[in-house]
């Protein structure tokens, strides 16, 4: 598969993974424990819009930004060992995982699943592919996001607990995955948004 | 689309949604008040097998079957009413929502996603497609599941605590429903498996 192809993951895309927790600073901020295993979700496709597109705020929802690198997968595997993981990453993509706050508290507090939460339409908004030349250490990329201008959000990958390559071992272990498949990391941070917000993304 | 083309549900589709606690016997069962609105999960696709091909259990984990009734969505909908909602179907699999205990033990009491617990591989094995003539009432639809040949779960859909058009107007209000996606309608019971049994399901 060729970096053309893999220009089409939001089209052609079954799974989109995402790790939480993922950032050490974050661990000190929330003030909870080194994990033992990284914690992954799954947002639904559905929920993907592309640069320029509006994100929607169901009705009666507070939402999140946490802005995070996203892994495109470009061939399958399964069980692989963290030395190989690369291989099977094609490129990039800056994302949001927009999050419902109300909907996320009661499924963490009553054990229920994220779907709703982390799932609704337009909660994955995405910058286009970008290729592995584009970002030659993936473990060492600085994020920032602002809204409305205003710097909301900073962080360096360098900062994660589990790698890239640790977090597709880990996966593969459990769940295949496929070319277009997206891997979100996680946020070093979060900021609320509302309606008319204007959220921007910059990596380096 | 036709028939035809839904009978690809498995190759074709990109989210199997799941309803829990959806028979009002199994209320009674885990002794849980009655829910205020459906309790959804994502599956990925990967966990698809097809009649005939093997669950392969992850080490480590231990497992239970779930028998359901699986819909399988025809014509893309967003935010629809429950009396439109069965337009939008295009017929019907039996399903094995199978489930790794430990894992979902540990999700719900910690508040963590249920993803690995419900999500691994082979952990959503499915009948051909059926089509919406050989199932006139899927409210009303009687299903067996046997393991070894004994009889370990039964159930009707008339004991649904949220029917299918309410399920499907629920998950519209957040998440787009699309052509071959999946909606499991949750089970009536469940019962552990290891490795060799073989299960066999029935629906009249
Ligand atoms: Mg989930
Ligand atoms: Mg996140
Ligand atoms: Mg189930």
């Amino acid at each position: 598969m060729t970096s053309l192809q893999l220009q089409n993951f939001v089209k052609h895309g079954k799974k989109i993974m995402a790790a939480t927790t993922n950032y050490r600073s974050l661990l000190q901020v929330l003030n909870v424990p080194w994990p033992e295993k990284p914690t992954i979700f799954l947002k639904p496709t559905t929920s993907y819009i592309t640069e320029g597109q509006a994100i929607e705020i169901p009705k009666g929802f507070s939402v999140n930004q946490e802005i995070e690198l996203g892994v495109v997968i470009e061939k399958r595997c399964k069980d692989i060992d963290e030395r190989e993981a690369m291989e099977h990453v094609g490129g990039y993509c800056v994302a949001l995982d927009m999050t419902a706050t109300c909907q996320m508290k009661e499924a963490r507090s009553k054990g229920l699943p994220w779907l709703i939460g982390k799932g609704f339409d337009t909660a994955c908004p995405v910058s286009r592919f970008i290729s592995k030349d584009e970002i030659p250490d993936p473990n060492n990329l600085e994020l920032w996001c602002c809204v409305n201008g205003k710097l909301e959000e900073e962080g360096n990958t360098k900062d994660f607990i589990f790698t890239i390559p640790y977090l597709i071992s880990y996966i593969s272990h459990f769940i295949t995955l496929e070319p277009y498949d997206v891997l979100l990391t996680g946020t070093p941070g979060m900021s609320a948004v509302k309606p008319g917000d204007e959220i921007t993304v910059f990596v380096l």
